[in-house]
């Protein structure tokens, strides 16, 4: 009798991840300026918050590295964002022990308070663990992301309204040399719980994660749920769809707005009005976008509205002023270019 | 004293419309071929429920359209849904040509059962429109659409998770000829009742609105307010946003498709499996998806799992045998050509 299907579809998942990590790189972990530290298998690390979705990702990648000659470590990370957060870290070192991983690391971070409690304490993270992945050698760092997650994601991107690259969610490969991978994007939460609890894997249930302060929190919990029901059940599916399909296309038009710069510029290198209008608003829209953040302005300030009013120099032109953008970007039409300078 | 900013918004959104069709046509009710019948000046006509949404656009087209030249006409339709439906309509006409509309006319339509309730009653209604406007040569049909109604359906288009032109929502200009006009896309639902109060016209809640039979229902009562809750006051916003940039975008990677379409084909006018390698997978999958179509698949069957499906014989090679789609369309990969034929 083989596992249980909770068991199987997340092993499953891990492996696939495991079998990409192999092929993309014969030996990962080498460093090629230190021969002699060179490790004997590549390692791939989890990172593991003590809860179901990442516990379960770790039994997994317990399971499955050894079958493919895989060292399988993890890490927690404590926020220090509760009393007795370090104690919570030793316990989940521990049980990442008991699973048969090694190294096991607990790293303790400090949280600043830059773009919300969220947003910082995301950066603290990532920051701890690229540290300690280089620290490593390690080939991969997985996370415990669950379609439920992505769908979550999604929604927030929705709720920005800023396009289709913020409804694209995570990505099972991002990071530095593609580090951190997702392998549980297609797994939902339900089934990550349900295979801990048939391995008898204890979890713990991150207070933060039902807290309402936090606008993820109340979208998992009473958000997401009530769309489920005006919608039905496939929401969350639909929701990982749409991130995926919207990723691809995103990455299409970035593609060939990059492409199509080159052309709308003058000898001056200045962006042509003309020739601007004569492409498909997605594209234009793109290249003035990117025309503002390369003169200066920052990514994160600069919203759709802000594009628009740009882009009707070009579309709706009656003799606008100058047009200010967020970090003291300033974009005027003179003579039929655009001229975007920081000001 | 101007007018109360409700009714000011309104007849705003109307007046921008209205220019845009003396812009777009100079006499759009002329009918070449009947020169005696040439009507005086261009008609517009609403399409009003005697709702909150359209009684405020049929009073701001009742305003604007005499100081522009235009004659505002308007019809309600009859689904015969409820008992009494037709008083009701009745009811409707005689509001209509109280605000000075001519012609009003009631139409009384047969709502079929095909693509469930609210499809069939779509479906109804826009041909009893069409041939309305046809009857009057009626230069455009305004519907009382409202951003609340656009985001709504971007959340419905998102449960299908099959990609962005789904998330875009309803079009501003639509119908053969563009014929169809929605004038309050970007403006919400309590400010057409707020124009509806201070204007002291009655309006009629259809209960269908309120039944939480319908999906649309459900979204709108229980659904959409949880998501606001979560995410805050900004979704409906956000999300009438996402639709606009959506649509944009879908637009750009269709014309791409259409472009690349010829490229990839080879003398015999078979797909070519290397050349649409060579493609972004957005727009490699826009191409499988036409070709499926143009091979008999039905457009709304034929989903973002079937492309997928056909695309893995291009990225995932590895002796796949046919593959059935819907509308018996069969696809093969035969010497690094894709063979789309229906069975």
């Amino acid at each position: 009798m083989g596992p249980h299907p909770a068991v199987a579809a997340i092993r499953l998942a891990v492996r696939r991840v495991l079998h990409d990590l192999l092929n993309d790189q014969q030996n990962p972990g080498a460093h090629p300026d230190r021969p002699a530290e060179r490790p004997p298998s590549p390692l791939v690390l989890v990172a593991c918050s003590g809860g179901a979705d990442s516990m379960a990702l770790a039994s997994a990648l317990a399971f499955e590295a050894p079958r493919l000659g895989i060292r399988a470590g993890g890490v927690t990370v404590d926020h220090g964002l509760q009393p007795g957060s370090d104690l919570r870290a030793d316990e989940v070192v521990l049980r990442l022990r008991q699973l048969g991983l090694d190294p096991v690391e607990s790293v303790a971070v400090t949280v600043g308070r830059e773009g919300g409690p969220e947003a910082a304490a995301r950066d603290a993270r990532y920051a701890a663990l690229d540290a300690l992945a280089e620290r490593h050698g390690a080939a991969a760092v997985l996370l415990g992301h669950t379609r439920d997650d992505q769908a979550e994601t999604v929604l927030l991107g929705l709720a920005r309204g800023s396009g289709i690259r913020s409804l694209s969610g995570m990505a099972a490969v991002s990071g530095a040399g593609g580090r951190y991978r997702r392998p549980f994007l297609h797994v939902d939460r339900q089934t990550a719980r349900k295979a801990c609890m048939v391995q008898s894997l204890p979890v713990w249930d991150d207070p933060h994660n039902a807290d309402p302060a936090y606008t993820r929190s109340r979208l998992r919990h009473e958000g997401l749920p009530a769309l489920e029901k005006a919608l039905g059940k496939g929401v969350v599916e639909a929701l990982a769809r749409t991130a995926q399909l919207s990723r691809d296309d995103a990455d299409a038009l970035d593609s060939w707005a990059r492409q199509a710069e080159s052309s709308v510029r003058d000898a001056g290198g200045l962006l042509e009005c003309a020739k601007l209008y004569a492409l498909p608003p997605a594209v234009r829209r793109r290249i003035l976008r990117r025309a503002a953040i390369e003169a200066g302005a920052p990514a994160g300030s600069l919203f759709a509205r802000h594009i628009e009013e740009v882009d009707r120099l070009i579309t709706g032109w009656r003799g606008q002023g100058a047009i200010n953008l967020p970090g003291k970007v300033v974009v005027q039409r003179q003579g039929g270019r655009l001229v975007i300078r920081q000001g």
